[in-house]
């Protein structure tokens, strides 16, 4: 399989996990169908979207306009098999972390195409990993899950963007590195969820 | 009258009355002048700018200095009134229902003459209706209209977008498509806000 | 010193100051290492991304890695300096008072020399200055303080673009001009800071 192919599915794949979260997660504020549609597309193609602009690149929806009929008919789906069966809770960290990682090797692949430096390219994973997150958890208010402590969140999606780019340059094949860069986002982030692994914190302070 | 010269002045007209929205809000929340001015200019530019960044093109208003020239101006003369005469609180939501319709088929048609897939360029009309409210209630602090049930905010914003494209892609004149849209858009805005229509909700969970 | 030289290194002091107080702002919030860190490169990075989006230049820290290594270093020196000593905390307002200086400056010039009119050039620096700290606090979950009453937050940067355009309008060379408009934003902030000033605000009302 080409690279190409691979980041194509890969983001298709991305987009509709995404577009799930987003209507699971709207369900606990009461949206209604559109509501749930509208936080389901921000999910799902904020964080492209955003790499996108920085970029300077043509925004992958706008020209293609297959992600925003998968994340339309995703979150329609998911929609009408939430309200017939009941989901439980924590279900939904699972596709969050797939999409996490499935974003963040997506990201920092189109960011290496694209000639940005390699620190550029590692942010830019994160950013499109993490932003559809950050939108959703915002649009339904509550504190961004990348934001608290104890989950990992943008470390691991840090940790799997770097270690991709470092195979890479160590000469393993790109598709490879993708896979072996998905599997440390993944790992990282559940291994995070289990053990609730922690990173150092500054002691607390007020502003006066 | 041409469709260009018609986009034109609803534009115009578009930014007026949503600087001035923006005022009526910002009031609510003890903003001084400036304060005020910025909530205003950012409701009355918002949803465009989003809708031209997407898109590719040059920002309307970075282009063309009036609109930001009619933003301002708009926006000093209803915190003047609005500081000497006691403005009843309902009266903010018919000039936001009027920006809604005037932002959505501007949005749709810009992104129709800029080539983008059908299913895109309505979502760019609910994009440029809806983001500028969006970020007039964040930075005013409320929960957006957009997502409180039973407003059919969006759904309305959406329908008066595809009924558009509907009618053009059937031979209709834009000019007319457009006013038939923007009618659509106002009435089903105007409708919700009377007779509080609901559409079908998820049941309430919560996140483990 | 030519004004291009003397942007470049206002442009990276203004990305230090900002990263430190993005730092020191996510103390209060028990962030740890990554999210801080975070914080800092959204404070540091943001006001000059949207002014580069807008003005649809390439976004200045995707082309030159500089900027983006710098606000990463000085963040991680921050963050452990701050870890080991305490930091009084309204110490935090005086760099934040400064990177609104620089980067309203820059911002302003930058817009200047891409031939935007001047009014929107204005803006563009009220922008780049204010963002940032916006993005912050928003992050961090306070109420802005561009919105608060009586911080002449934007008013400050607002006059000291205006300024700065006047005089060059009026012959004064860009590097003094430059240096003109900051000392303005500098000193109303912290005159703001000191006296409480306090612009008009509209009576409060409420939303029906």
């Amino acid at each position: 399989m080409s690279i190409e192919t691979l980041l194509y599915w890969v983001g298709v794949a991305a987009v509709a996990v995404n577009a799930l979260t987003g209507v699971l997660d709207s369900a606990r504020r009461q949206m209604d169908l559109i509501g749930a549609l509208l936080v389901a597309v921000a999910t799902a193609l904020g964080g492209g979207t955003v790499r996108d602009l920085l970029l300077d690149r043509h925004v992958f929806w706008v020209v293609d306009q297959t992600y925003l009929a998968v994340a339309l008919g995703t979150a329609v789906l998911t929609f009408f098999i939430a309200r017939s069966c009941r989901v439980p809770p924590r279900l939904f960290l699972i596709p969050d972390a797939i999409g996490l990682a499935l974003f963040t090797i997506v990201g920092t692949q189109v960011a290496l195409q694209w000639h940005a430096p390699w620190l550029v390219a590692s942010l830019m994973g994160v950013i499109t990993g993490a932003i559809g997150g950050v939108l959703r958890d915002v649009l339904c208010n509550d504190v961004p899950l990348i934001f608290l402590q104890g989950e990992l969140y943008a470390s691991a999606a840090w940790a799997g963007a770097l270690t991709m780019i470092t195979l890479q340059e160590a000469g393993v094949a790109p598709v490879y590195a993708s896979w072996a860069g998905m599997a440390i986002v993944l790992g990282l982030r559940l291994a995070a969820m289990h053990f609730r692994l922690v990173l150092p914190t500054l002691p607390q302070q007020r502003k006066g």
